[in-house]
């Protein structure tokens, strides 16, 4: 079902709106963040921009009293273009050149991860005095979009860079890790927080260093996909035992980087059937074609990882259904989204018709191709 | 190797060229062109502008007097903007918008791909009298990024939509393929072409329609993968044999899509190195990042499909060398480009240092993200 002011919305835009779009509902996003704020206690959100960085979407969560979480210099000078507060933010990303850490610094951001120790003295060189958190390798099985091998550090490593950290002038603050997106492993968090508390007895018990922040990354799901997810509450359960057995009554103070939980299900993306056809006369598969695909803003349906909500203009309890294939707009044989997965559409689905993909609020906009095939980047539309 | 036009543009302009970028050396593709026309003599050449739409290249093709393979109606405009007679336009997409194609007859085009009866209803309402062809299907395997499945229809099929197209008022004017970009094996094409050599028998010995025109298609290498590649005479041959024995003395007259061929290796993507860093004391991996990756222009690495020849500025006969996963700039774990296969890198690489990944003019610029994690899209500069 599409959200009635979505429906609203398209109805009354019907002639403005161009295909393919993302009509994308703040109400929603602020339900969502009450809902992790009153379910997640004592964490301090900073929200992952880089999971769709809308203007509208950042002063949404500007005004609610959210920090951020930014991958790169563009995204700090955004948020702060804003008004979004410098201490606000927190520049997550470990692969950073020195000469932006010293811009951001210059403008204010005193809080960098960091998981290598030449990455650390880029910190030091440019950014005196800040606080540094460590980022772990931690285990990704489980979760639909991995993040796994590219960032972290073992748990010795750790030990170092933060002792290293001291020295060089830095706040030896805490300790990340991220479980991978869409991680519907909840112990996935028990384990990280058990590695990470090593690192914590560790550097006090040897270097009295004592960390303060654990940083639980994100990985916290959609609920519009077509997968079985537990609730945020549920993950705050798993947490907080984890925190309770491995810190005892002494908790940390916590930030977590939701991204797509905030954003995802706020998001209803509205594409038109360009062709439904079948590549045979011996077969009853059709292939719908639609004008948004992996390069128009659904990288996430690459391997089929995140299988969407979709539903069409002429769903209906009497429609006859048939089986299809998926596909984009464009003359690249890998765009296409689903194949191995069936969905079933009605039978007399044509060219012209409406498809709505639900929850596309989330790495769609800006993992859109710059011009792949001459199509345009993905559109959206904001609903107050 | 960089080229030494490449060279020495890169240090004519070193103040002013920021990194990522593409360098394109307009003389390489000239001589791409004519030894493609030298060659695959008696073919009609229609650049696949999606490859790379830079309109430089399209007037360096334009004033070597190729013709133009578009996928969208973005791309028929581009090339009309740029003074492209539209009868040397093929709309070569089978997944079209009606009201689109009515625009592009409009502006002048007459030449279409089909592969369905469905779209073939909208060439004929929307571009009465047209030619059109029909693309079939063919088996892609041993491509490096191969094209099958969501492309071309069955034999059967293509009959059935030429005999129609006729009907509706169309002109039947041949038959296409696609057997996969960057196609190694040659043997490829003598499949396809005796498959399309049945349609023409068949509609002639059937219908008394005779088709004029085969599309081969694309699937031409790039000269400068670390892949074994053959020469585009090789090919040559490979299809000259085949049209004889499928089609004796009567040739129909040949068209070909190459894009890969013509731009890749006239590019050089300039990238600089972020961080060298590895995970942990007890291992010589370095993780190498650089300022682009998957999301910035290198989606061909995907699946470490396309594996580009990279040297650094460090490179020399002296220096030592060692293994690298090579990584881009962003939070996304699916960002790496090399990790099963081995890159070999010096070992005093590190951050600042330049590093240049050859024929990169195909399937960059263009495949880049819109802003993901806030980077820009990937720039390009011409060598007149």
């Amino acid at each position: 079902m599409i959200n009635a002011r979505v429906q609203r919305f398209l109805e009354e835009n019907s002639n403005r709106i161009q295909t393919p779009c993302v009509i994308f509902d703040l109400n929603v996003l602020k339900e969502k963040y009450a809902d992790f704020k009153k379910n997640m206690p004592n964490i301090e959100v900073f929200y992952a921009v880089k999971c769709n960085p809308s203007p509208k979407i950042i002063e949404t969560l500007r005004d609610l009293g959210s920090s951020f979480d930014v991958a790169s210099i563009e995204e700090v000078e955004l948020c702060l273009s804003l008004k979004v507060d410098p201490a606000k933010l927190s520049w997550g990303s470990t692969i950073k050149k020195p000469y932006l850490v010293k811009k951001a610094y210059e403008w204010g951001v005193r809080l960098f991860a960091t998981d290598s120790i030449e990455d650390l003295h880029g910190i030091a060189e440019n950014a005196p005095g800040s606080k540094v958190y460590c980022r772990i390798l931690v285990n990704n099985k489980n979760a639909l979009w991995p993040l796994s091998a590219k960032f972290g550090c073992s748990l010795s490593m750790a030990e170092h860079i933060l002792v290293q950290a001291k020295e060089l002038g830095l706040q030896p603050f805490g300790i990340s890790f991220h479980v991978g997106s869409q991680q519907l492993d909840l112990e996935a968090w028990d384990r990280a927080i058990t590695n990470a508390a090593r690192v914590f007895y560790e550097l006090k018990e040897s270097y009295n260093i004592e960390l303060e922040m654990l940083n639980l990354g994100g990985g916290y799901p959609s609920y519009g996909y077509l997968t079985d997810y537990q609730p945020i509450e549920d993950y705050y359960k798993v947490i907080h035992d984890s925190l309770n057995e491995n810190f005892g009554d002494n908790h940390p103070s916590l930030f977590a980087e939701p991204g797509r939980f905030l954003v995802a299900d706020a998001g209803t993306l509205i594409t038109e059937v360009v062709l439904v056809s079948k590549k045979s006369h011996d077969t009853d598969l059709r292939w719908v074609y639609l004008d948004v695909g992996l390069y128009g803003g659904l990288a996430e349906t690459l391997g089929e990882s995140i299988k969407y909500n979709i539903i069409t203009s002429k769903d209906s309890d009497e429609v006859d259904l048939g089986e299809v294939n998926i596909a984009g707009p464009t003359c690249d044989g890998m765009d296409i989204m689903y194949k191995d997965y069936k969905y079933n559409m009605p039978i007399d689905l044509q060219a012209g018709d409406m498809v709505y993909i639900l929850s596309t609020g989330a790495y769609t906009t800006s993992y859109s191709s710059v011009n792949f095939n001459g199509f345009k980047p993905l559109k959206d539309y904001f609903i107050e």
